[in-house]
């Protein structure tokens, strides 16, 4: 099939091109119905967060299955699906796994590939390919475009499954960006109290609307973990600003043998992070990245996460330039081919 | 009773001073056999690790009581005793607990002091108090001087607390200095296979000793780890360097969804801490500090393991600078009175 995909050729440079595609065996070939910009795609997009070039970047999509490879069963046809973007060596038909499948890690997959990322041409794209083991099938009460939700949520999700929270445990969310309000709404889907913490006003205003129990300015951040905590800190701090620097504040926010969620991927340095406060406080710093899908879409079907207001922008495939600029500032940017 | 000891009265600035001290209720009053010097000392000695001055440091002591306050058992009295360093309110005698002693993180009691470095004086000096509930008896199979030990080996086992270690696992243990070897030794106890790495030949000859598989100069790291690992990574490194750039390295070495465990407290901030790999590869850096006594004791009453040739030096009372200067260079320095 003749598709047409928005290719970064270049830091900052894209073009609109042309290519034939026909799905492998074991591949599905969808039509993208929408595509949302993350964090990111913008590093990528100003190379700060170096990957192979030229690439279609793109990972958080929803569409709809128009042809299948041999092997896949043909009722995935027609079928609107969501896509894990890590093309790892069992989804992708190998037959030796490597060590890190083999030991259950297989989003580390080391032969991994990754959709809109790492060598496999992405979602901003009329069309694109993936194993159709990575495909999950998506139930008829969710929306295409709140189905593009559906990576960065179970990323949110994975924050959890790696730093599990119990009900009451106080988390704080710093960042409320894009993915900050998604983490905000899982943490209070799984019964902790969070408090959003973000200088923009509107940012601090959508954390309510997803779920935060208070939002307060980075300055007020110290007294509202502290009134929540008997003095001594936040269980969880997630921290989601999407700069190299949001770990000082973190360091100050958490309790004692708490946790620093880190799920900001700038490809920056962090400066200053104090060694020793994080030893003497036995805290913990856990990165944690793709996420576990069926939560996800579960969240989103019963109706207890909703997404849909913080899409705030559309724009067509050649305009994804503008595109990536009105993400710097907007929640949550769509691309529709 | 009049005592001697030896106070930190501006950074690098020691003065030998004499002083009256009894047990208060709850207290005992114990005579210094040997103190060792260790990383932090060095670090409040130098100023980078900021504490309220004067203080007299020393907290990886051994002694003997003399005298005991009210309320403290009788049989106390000439028994051999190493002693826990947080003195919280729940250990000084506090009747309402804090919020962190509530929730059973007794270490990071908001209201304690810490003898030796944080408001409590400690055992450079012939004698000194600590609440009774803070001392542990010693089996007669430890002499006095390899008692020393105790508290930095706690430290050691600490860190397999908090990052759990499996027979078989690989534990990269970066910097074989004062630190890192009792690392060594206790990650080979619990039955890891341990490479340590280090610049220094002497040193990997240490760890060697102490029960390391393998030791290596930090260019040779990558290989060896990869060797033990199918490539994949250690799935643990501690970061025993006491530099502040240590980091980077263990990054490199650890496996996707592996764990950094920290020791480092050299009061320096970390410099370009590669938070986007950190991330991506889901990496928990987890901050360990003061551990178990008992399990630090009965390794060393089992024989397995051994501590007495890391000691390098002994220095009186009034050569604690030059204790201090040669503690920069030597394994363990111990301070007799």
């Amino acid at each position: 099939m003749r598709i047409r995909r928005t290719e970064l050729v270049a830091p900052r440079r894209l073009e609109l091109t042309q290519a034939d595609i026909a799905p492998a065996s074991g591949e599905a070939l969808f039509e993208v119905a929408a595509t949302g910009i993350c964090g990111t795609d913008l590093a990528i997009y100003d190379g700060h967060y170096a990957v192979p070039l030229p690439i279609t970047l793109g990972h958080e999509f929803a569409g709809t299955v128009v042809e299948v490879g041999q092997g896949v069963p043909g009722d995935l046809l027609g079928r609107r699906v969501v896509g894990e973007i890590n093309i790892t060596c069992l989804a992708a038909g190998g037959v030796t796994p490597c060590a890190a499948c083999r030991r259950g890690l297989a989003s580390h997959c080391t032969a991994r590939t990754v959709l809109g990322i790492d060598r496999a041409h992405g979602a901003f794209a009329s069309h694109a390919l993936l194993p159709a083991r990575c495909l999950h099938v998506l139930p008829g009460r969710i929306a295409l475009e709140d189905a593009v939700f559906v990576e960065p949520l179970a990323a949110a999700f994975q924050t959890f499954e790696l730093s599990p929270v119990s009900p009451g445990e106080v988390v704080v969310v710093l960042g409320a960006g894009r993915l900050g309000v998604l983490v905000c709404a899982v943490a209070a889907y799984l019964g902790a109290r969070v408090v959003a913490v973000s200088r923009s006003e509107a940012k601090r205003a959508r954390a309510l609307a997803m779920g935060a129990e208070a939002a307060v300015a980075p300055d007020a951040a110290l007294a509202a973990v502290r009134d929540r905590t008997e003095g001594l800190g936040a269980d969880i701090v997630v921290e989601a600003t999407g700069s190299p620097d949001g770990l000082a504040q973190a360091l100050d926010l958490v309790r004692p043998r708490g946790t620093i969620a880190a799920k900001t991927t700038c490809g920056l340095p962090s400066r200053g992070l104090d060694l020793t406060r994080l030893v003497v406080g036995e805290v913990s710093l856990v990165g944690s990245r793709c996420g576990p899908f069926g939560r996800a879409i579960a969240a989103l079907a019963s109706g207890a996460v909703r997404v849909g207001d913080l899409i705030e922008g559309r724009f067509a495939l050649d305009e994804l330039a503008a595109a990536m600029a009105a993400a710097r500032t907007r929640a949550k940017v769509l691309v529709r081919p």
